[in-house]
């Protein structure tokens, strides 16, 4: 009560110790405020303010009720793990004060901390053994502001703060090309063609990134008609823009060529299948989506014929770790600003909330963000 | 002339310049003896006396059809790609006679070499960029001599010369399991059960090979029925035997334990997908199987979520380089005496060559070979 009364009398309004938060509750499927306790950081933790969260698929499927869970024991979840900040209270930390940071994602769960924790590879972890902020089991960073442990939080140069909120997608992509590149790591592997599934914003973060990392020809596959901000931005890019209507993954090779990487954005199970038959010899899929259960036809014979005689392999990947964090800011950093600008077709104001989760609807919508602060 | 002149007038009788080889003839589906001229060596090529000539799942699928096929313009192919023998003539290239060598299987097609061949890795060739003595478009080893130029051979210590027809199986998995783990060596995997699809000869060899690789745990699974020489083999390899029949891949987690990695070797379509459930979190399936086109249901969704959500991956492997024939070498050396002993069931004369082929019907019968010469 006396801090209460000290801060009411001394500070400016900003730190009330209530705040403003974007939530969905058990049995509803719309975002909506809430006004929440601000946190207190506890031994160890640095207490965050928000400058603004991304909005991507995994939010939607969230409100949908499709991927993710409620903390125990609570009725809502605070929405968002695409988050950039500011230090409020670096709490002895290391950090300081002002400076920007992006929080990861997972966190221990309820059970404890574990191996994956223990050696810096949360995203390693299964499902049981984590929790993901925002998104399964814990709450997300659509507050005014968060706390978080000093080890989840990543530093940003302050003048990529404004776009900090893309450090998350980015660095998920660090991980998948990471990985997808250590699978061909027991051979001479020079990557030149890839296929990104999906033109939604992480299809389009990681054409922007292979752009600068080697692949001389890049394909984007999406199912719009033009004129679409997404193929304006694909061909920008100095990419090709594949209509799955027109061209069906199988038929790519065919019709373009065969490609050393597929990327898979969608989350639509037939793509894990069908990009065997777009690969290249040695080629690799790096597999992102996270369908529901779904049977179909496939000819498994012969893409198994086509794993084991041209040596392809497919790599699931989930996830990202504070490594994959900080080689994401760098890698954010070299982005053209045209780019984050084209791409980021909107940012709204905490009282605009609806107009950000709403941008699926849009087709000139591509990324949003929630701003919570300007600076 | 002269030379000719020369050999018919001081040297053994072995050295005619006619020679047995078991062949297949087009439109035939069984092995049959055949007598051929005995090749001589050109420039860089060596003469080898050959010792022994295993036979696998793979020399069946040539007589069946259902793989491979014959050089061009010839209407037989010699059989065979498993070959140990002594050089016979080094003709200056560095071999000295005597030497005990390996083969490896793939040359460069008819249309000339090619990059994978001039960084050493043919073995990531694509099917058309090479041809696979005794299996694809090119005569294999078993003759009583062969040719092949010196890069293609690889030494085996005089103690091993009657087991070198091992080499080559032992090769595949090599590379596969080097494939396998650089696939995992983007984060930190230690991995500790692994489960062998698969109790033919190469399934034994593996599981013989992961036995002195970290695999605490080992499984192999199978369709046969006690007593039988190769649950024998498991079982002595402090391995647990697995019957499909009972226990189908995707229960084997609930019945026994997730693994770490499933290396398929049965060919049997169903079980590159199966293998996906049966895998731990972070584990990786090497598929080196070879089947027919078969379309079938999968639960696709489920498949997928599972490779993303628990960063599991797919490696198919086919083929061995010389590298993996060197450390296939060492690896030979190190398995037990008893292993070898046991899983090798019958060496057969020339003549007796339609036993060693016959082996399959043989339920006591695991690996056979055929001995061109003792020494």
């Amino acid at each position: 009560m006396f801090t209460r009364y000290r801060i009411n009398l001394f500070v400016l309004p900003v730190q009330s110790t209530r705040m403003d938060a974007i939530v969905v509750g058990r049995g509803e499927s719309s975002p909506r405020i809430a006004e929440l306790s601000r946190p207190e950081p506890g031994p160890g933790e640095v207490l965050v303010r928000t400058l603004r969260v991304g909005v991507d698929g995994t939010d939607r499927e969230v409100l949908a009720g499709t991927h993710g869970g409620f903390p125990p024991g609570e009725d809502f979840l605070v929405l968002g793990h695409e988050a950039v900040g500011v230090v409020a209270d670096a709490n002895d930390t290391g950090f300081e004060a002002g400076e920007v940071v992006v929080p990861t994602v997972r966190r221990p769960p309820e059970s404890g901390t574990n191996e994956f924790f223990a050696r810096g590879e949360p995203d390693m972890a299964p499902p049981e053994a984590c929790v993901e902020r925002g998104i399964d089991g814990a709450h997300g960073f659509m507050a005014e502001f968060f706390t978080s442990p000093a080890e989840y939080l990543v530093r940003v140069p302050d003048d990529l703060a404004e776009w900090g909120f893309l450090v998350e997608p980015v660095s998920v992509t660090e991980k998948a090309l990471e990985h997808a590149r250590a699978s061909r790591s027991a051979f001479d592997w020079d990557p030149e063609s890839a296929l990104v599934l999906g033109n939604g914003s992480l299809g389009l973060l990681t054409l922007a990134m292979l752009g600068t990392r080697g692949y001389d020809r890049r394909y984007c596959l999406g199912r719009r008609d033009r004129p679409d901000p997404t193929i304006d931005i694909v061909e920008a890019l100095g990419a090709t823009y594949v209509d799955s209507r027109q061209t069906p993954v199988p038929e790519i090779p065919a019709a373009h060529e065969s490609m050393d990487l597929v990327y898979e954005a969608t989350g639509y199970a037939k793509h894990a299948f069908e990009c065997v038959e777009a690969l290249a010899p040695g080629g690799v899929g790096a597999l992102l989506g996270v369908p529901d259960s779904w049977t179909f036809e496939v000819d498994g014979g012969r893409l198994h014929e086509e794993l084991v005689m041209k040596n392809k392999a497919l790599v699931g990947s989930v996830n990202s770790n504070a490594g994959h964090f900080e080689a994401a800011v760098e890698t954010l950093g070299d982005l053209p600003a045209w780019f984050r600008e084209d791409l980021v077709t909107g940012i709204y104001g905490v009282d605009e909330y609806e107009s950000a989760f709403g941008a699926a609807d849009d087709e000139t919508a591509i990324k949003t963000a929630v701003q919570f602060s300007e600076t």
